[in-house]
């Protein structure tokens, strides 16, 4: 009988639960007062599911053996399927249309997963007197979500910070929990949400379930970190040359993680300027980018006939490179840490390589299934994308294997399809932002652009984004990462935001080629499979034309290997673009700036356009994209 | 009945043990065909020792606590000295001469209470048909130490690194023993030597043994850092704005640690150099400087009558301020981080701080016991050097309180002084460099000075350092660190070692006032008890005279807090010195270069001395120091 995937069951006599931000759900659960049963039941369940026997298919092991190695059977679908080169790649989808789809279905069944176990503690150790207690708190309960975008508020007053920062409890070894029927009394327990440990290395367990280090060279499927040397997932703790017993529990440098996260420029201090995360920035924009198609918006995946229809050059519109998929790369980036050799031989910059980078085993991470929630928001807020360009509607009917469920029509179990989870309501959870589409935007706005906001009202309205086209598996599967530069590169200081000229960078997040067997798929892997990602670059721009008189800065790009090496044969397409808000009606009256727009092309015929232009006539020509609505957020200063 | 301290008991059936490197101890334990059963034994009675009741002054908190927090007897020695102003003291020596003694017997005491906790555990849980070998392990295990100025060798195979690290066995959460009578079957553990952790938060320990956060802007003994939140040692892990929970367990971040250690300048890569880590380099200097008197070694503690006998200007021959506590003091900076604020509002720097830079609780992480080493091979090499001065014989005969030996000749139970440890092996153990005093320089040379030697050899003879002299107490006792840079400083980055135009720090190392009552010492304090140390700087003036066409720079420095605040009011004197090797004669033939020297000075008197002088007369003044021998290394290249 198949594992039906159902989310947690709709209590009939509640609002359907939300999923809550995981700080904010800690310390509403840690505050004076609190009875802190959901956080002693997800921590006492996590743990009974990651001591489950490996044969056990709702064990922690296999359910994260779903996304990747060991690449084994889950739920009677043969795993390991072959790519076109016969190397196995995961159920899991990446650089395609189904990406955020798949996920979703992945994430509920860890929540559902995990609620079974709640029901199970709450029978075998809650006295009977507590019993209903418990229960409505497990029902009320959904998995807790990571901001990784908001700022972090670590106190009960709820005061927001300035930075970006991992979960707090995801940052704690131990964690204080209820002892059921003992009143008044916490025990300090090993936190499941702190790592995922095994009794052995994941190398020598049995099996088919081994953790295996790969080294392959040639194109095709290839890592060579030594998961299999792992007892525990690590961020940034696998470092090459340090004593294989180091690696087995590498620790989880998350001071180090949170350091990443909040990449920015080296130089946004200089000029008193606040930094403005990279992350943040980009999820505001994710979110604020009007016309976004779903082809567009859910994957990293390079739609060929984009191409066709527009010339390849500098000129054509970047806005639709942004993409979900690139901004969640870079976040497995920046947690786990990809560069497992030392950068420059006397170079002692912070490296270190660990799970949540690698696509084969990042779900082992216990923070992996805390980080996939954004799609419900831009859902939220462009209601009519879904599957709605000629790509991503090929992949509609993909069935997103190996997740059953029970179709009440046809009487049979079959497999999820994207369709099903179109509304995530009906797998029984909700968002507190996207309960009410008509305040979304203003809370966007507050969550992810207030720094902006600040940073770049200096800058009047010019803006400018990078545009990256790469091919994911440009070193045949091993992951890379694209740093971005204006200005000189130093040639051998080139891996992170501390280097001089650092703008920004992507990480192509590739352990494993596509999971496909069609012919075109192959085809399209020999020829590289494209991926495309967007970066902010507005204050980078801004800095540089302080610094060189006005003059528009020409991107350079390193890309940079797990060997802390240039990659100089990979070849990337980077491109600056100027976007420009151009109002050509104030129809209510909202004193919009009417009287001018500026532009730029590359080749010498950017400009200032105004409207009191001295000839009789003035012929424009340009890329425009129209806007269907414009949001008041507050009144222009004067 | 006072606890005796003897060290080990001496097996007259062997010669005496050495205390190894922890690295190759841990290497040695652990490689193939190794039994395992020192790490097992050193494992396990470090565990049981942990596990102590608190009233067991044996305990590991109670040993601990001898240093510092919380104050308490020990041995039936009244803790808690008053200082001048009444705030407690530990009874540990910081800033005086009796520094390196009094921590030998410390560590000693350590190695001993550990001896014994082995042969229990050997008795209670080793099969007799074992007995004898696990015992004869145990009398010839001696404490390991971390040579913190070597590079790093992680492989079996003994290949030097290339850059300083923790040691191995501290940066792993679980270690893998031995389960005595089940041959061939390992358990793993949690690792003792990886933090100190108990029950419940530091602050709830039960009266007199709970441990404070003091916040005190007064001058005086002051620190502000939450340690009562603490239920575990961390490093780096306490930041503030961070959840109180998050400082519970706040981690090992050995990363963090482990870059810090390897405190460079940033521009050391920019021409090809290869980077020399300071606090390499500033051990080979303390190890290979001749004629260092005891007081001199021994102490940051500024001896006022050297002020007297030599004018107090920049002339003054600055190399008696390297000192073996200066190294000692950075170490523990760098090992366990200091700054519990964030530098900067919107810096995002690494930042953080530990148990091992802040003096009262300093012992409690399990690496502090494993840093006190270097004093013997010091002495080995300065046999000459005693108590030989006027300052530090005054402290002779000083009581090392509170530990306490037997006197043969009175028989009678008394405290121990200097003159009772002079000889290590009194205590029954050496190390290997000690063993052989006519190879130990070569030795010196081949573990501190392969680096320097590569980097400098472009440089020729001119050699620079820094001096500084400070006021420890200069922020009422709370630490600080001073950052030294040749150029200017950046306004707003001006941390550590990353920020422009950095050449190295000195921390303070400060917590507690010195452990002193009498009237001279109240007043000093009062006065502000001045302390000094020794910057190495060759390579950063090479650097910046090469930028700036053969000018000598003009140090400057900027005081920062733990917040990251710089304190402007703090007073220090830094001044850069040229040393200058002058041959005389070259009467074994060894091919000296003769023929001239350079000096220089802050009044423009410096110059280019040369013996093809074409006046009549020509008189130098100069401050000069006589070699007494010259090692030759190896032949000078053509
Ligand atoms: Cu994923
Ligand atoms: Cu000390």
């Amino acid at each position: 009988m198949p594992y039906l995937i159902t989310g947690i069951p709709k209590d009939p006599k509640h609002p359907l639960p939300i999923r809550k931000d995981i700080d904010d759900w800690y310390l509403e659960q840690t505050s004076a007062g609190s009875n802190r049963i959901q956080l002693t039941l997800f921590v006492e369940a996590l743990t009974v599911i990651q001591n489950r026997p490996l044969n056990d298919q709702l064990s922690y092991f296999r359910l994260a053996g779903i996304h990747g190695a060991p690449w084994t059977e889950w739920d009677g679908v043969p795993g390991g399927q072959k790519d076109s080169k016969g190397n196995p790649t995961g159920f899991c989808v990446h650089n395609n249309y189904t990406f955020p789809t798949w996920h979703r279905v992945y994430v509920t069944l860890y929540e559902q997963v995990i609620y079974e176990a709640m029901l199970d503690f709450i029978k075998q150790n809650v006295p009977q007197n507590g019993k209903a207690d418990w229960e409505n708190e497990a029902k009320q309960w959904r998995l807790p979500y990571w901001d990784f975008a908001r700022f972090a508020r670590h106190g009960h007053d709820n005061t927001q910070g300035d930075e970006l920062r991992l979960p707090i409890l995801v940052t704690m070894p131990m964690v204080k929990v209820l002892v059921p029927g003992q009143p008044g009394k916490q025990l300090s327990k090993p936190n499941p949400l702190y790592r995922f440990q095994m009794q052995t290395l994941m190398g020598t367990l049995e099996r088919p379930y081994a953790i295996t280090s790969q080294k392959t060279e040639e194109h095709g499927w290839s890592f060579d970190l030594p998961f299999d040397k792992c007892q525990s997932t690590t961020k940034y703790g696998l470092l090459e040359n340090y004593n294989a017993d180091v690696w087995a529990d590498g620790g989880q440098n998350w001071l180090r993680a949170n350091l990443a996260l909040n990449e920015h420029p080296w130089y946004q201090n200089l000029d008193g300027w606040a930094s403005v995360p990279t992350l943040q920035d980009m999820t505001f924009r994710l979110l604020t980018t009007g016309g976004l198609n779903w082809g567009e918006f859910s994957s990293t995946r390079y739609d060929d006939k984009k191409e066709e229809a527009q010339p390849k050059n500098n000129e054509q519109a970047p806005k639709n490179w942004m993409n979900l998929e690139a901004i969640h790369n870079n976040v497995h980036n920046w947690v786990g840490g990809f560069m497992f050799s030392r950068p420059g031989r006397h170079d002692l910059k912070l490296w270190g390589a660990g799970h949540m980078s690698s696509v084969p085993v990042a779900a082992f991470d216990p923070i992996f299934w805390l980080h996939h929630w954004l799609t419900a928001i831009w859902q939220t807020v462009n209601s009519g994308s879904w599957f709605n360009d000629d790509k991503s509607k090929v992949s509609k009917d993909d069935d997103l294997r190996p997740f059953h469920r029970f179709c009440e029509k046809t009487r049979k179990v079959v497999f999820f399809r994207s369709d099903d989870v179109k509304d995530w309501r009906s797998l029984n959870y909700d968002y507190a932002i996207t309960k009410d589409a008509s305040r979304i935007r203003k809370e966007i706005s507050d969550l992810y652009g207030q720094r902006t906001k600040e940073v770049y009202k200096d800058f009047g309205e010019e803006d400018y984004i990078l545009s990256i086209r790469y091919s994911r598996y440009a070193l045949g599967g091993k992951p890379f990462q694209i740093n971005i530069f204006f200005g000189d590169v130093d040639g051998k200081d080139f891996y992170d935001a501390r280097s001089q000229n650092f703008v920004g960078s992507v990480f192509n997040f590739s352990g494993s080629l596509e999971d496909s067997n069609c012919d075109k798929c192959a085809q399209q892997e020999q020829e590289g499979v494209l991926s495309v990602s967007q970066l902010p670059a507005r204050l980078a721009v801004h800095y540089y034309k302080k610094q060189n008189k006005g003059e528009v800065p020409t991107p350079r790009y390193v890309v940079v290997n797990s060997q802390g090496k240039a990659e100089a044969e990979v070849k990337v397409e980077v491109a600056l673009h100027k976007t420009e808000v151009f109002h050509s009606v104030d129809s209510e009256s909202w004193d919009l700036r009417m009287e001018h727009t500026h532009c730029f092309s590359t080749h010498g015929m950017g400009g200032h356009y105004h409207y009191d232009t001295t000839a009789e006539v003035v012929e424009y020509e340009a890329w425009l994209n129209t806007a269907k609505v414009i949001y008041r957020i507050d009144q222009p200063g004067q």
